[in-house]
């Protein structure tokens, strides 16, 4: 059976977003600074989400910093140029979670093509996988700013799809979030959803054909699949 | 000067959602529902704005469910038919913020044509605006249910527009939610922002006409306004 080409989400799928709390709370002066990464996060998604939805694109390294004031201004306090550009310093060296390398390793070594589809622009998804020693693995390291639109927009899958030479139908997109798994699924690509803490599926979206609680039995379950 | 005609959100915006707190709390043997009714909202927002992107319309009173479920997964448990039929009997019954009677009474009073145009269901803002009162204030209940899909998409707008008989340029929509201001000035209609606790509008965005701690106070601009 012809394998199909393996896309990953890189945010919070292939990295450790909790990697960023130490700078949320050295911003806010808090002794944890995961509730806040988590919040700024979420205003992260409705961002981009809205930026979609109303067609005015920028790009997601901008939102993300649009989301630490919007984050700041909710506690009436101004995100300082330092505070700026201390996050903007961070969200260059953010770890993998763990169970990334290996699984990479083991399906690159089973035959899968692999590739990055994410919201984050090219230039700093290349620096992250970089610094995460991840960027051998993959082929293409692919961003939905290429076609200044974000994941769940159909186009982003359609331009990663153009990009890789397959039929959305032979893309796998891996993903730790319901709303790119939906977009995926949407398009026409199978989807395989990572249960990162916290994340779930939503019960009135259409299932992936793979759910898996890490990377490593994901890994598993695809390769004895296309053994 | 020819009197806008004011379109007003419903939830956050005129509805005090806290009053779903308690629901919450029981549902999840809390003391406080707070933070809890905080994160259903979030996932609410993230599964209509992915459901809009998608094109994958169901109800808002769906996706409320929906929601609830997802966020018992998140806590590794499931949401029962009791908990779902207690959050659906509570959201029938949340009571307005207390600036918003006077307010609309004044902008009545003052000769504005008032409407909503919520995502919810136009049965379920019925219902909620009964329960609150506020129901003879307002010549029309829309809901962007209507034309099967959500705010901040510009059909939803669109819609309303039409309902009312008014170019876009000559609405006035007032929210609490920042995406909601985006939609409605991305489709050519003015907008007031109501700062509700934790609401504040993104930097990256255009600026509403009209931006208000509360209804008092912006009840107060616009007539003066319109004097």
């Amino acid at each position: 059976m012809k394998k199909p080409v393996l896309v990953f989400d890189m945010n919070e799928t292939l990295l450790d977003m909790s990697g960023l709390d130490p700078t949320f709370a050295r911003i806010f002066g808090q002794p944890d600074g995961s509730e806040l990464r988590k919040q700024w996060f979420t205003l992260v998604l409705e961002l981009f989400l809205t930026a979609a939805i109303t067609g005015q694109y920028r790009s997601f390294d901008k939102l993300t910093d649009e989301a630490l004031q919007m984050l700041a201004a909710q506690r009436r306090r101004k995100a300082s140029a330092d505070d700026r550009a201390a996050l903007k310093e961070a969200q260059g060296k953010i770890p993998a979670h763990p169970d990334v390398q290996p699984a990479l390793a083991r399906l690159e070594g089973a035959g899968f093509t692999l590739a990055t589809l994410t919201n984050s622009t090219a230039k700093s998804a290349e620096k992250l996988l970089e610094f995460a020693g991840l960027r051998a693995y993959f082929d293409k390291v692919l961003s939905a700013d290429a076609v200044q639109t974000y994941k769940p927009a159909r186009e982003a899958y359609a331009y990663a799809a153009k990009e890789l030479a397959a039929k959305p139908a032979r893309i796998v997109l891996v993903a730790a979030h319901a709303w790119d798994i939906v977009g995926a699924m949407a398009t026409g690509c199978e989807a395989a959803f990572v249960a990162r803490p916290e994340k779930v599926l939503g019960p009135g979206s259409p299932e992936p054909k793979y759910q898996a609680d890490d990377l490593t039995s994901l890994a598993e379950r695809i390769t004895a699949d296309y053994r």
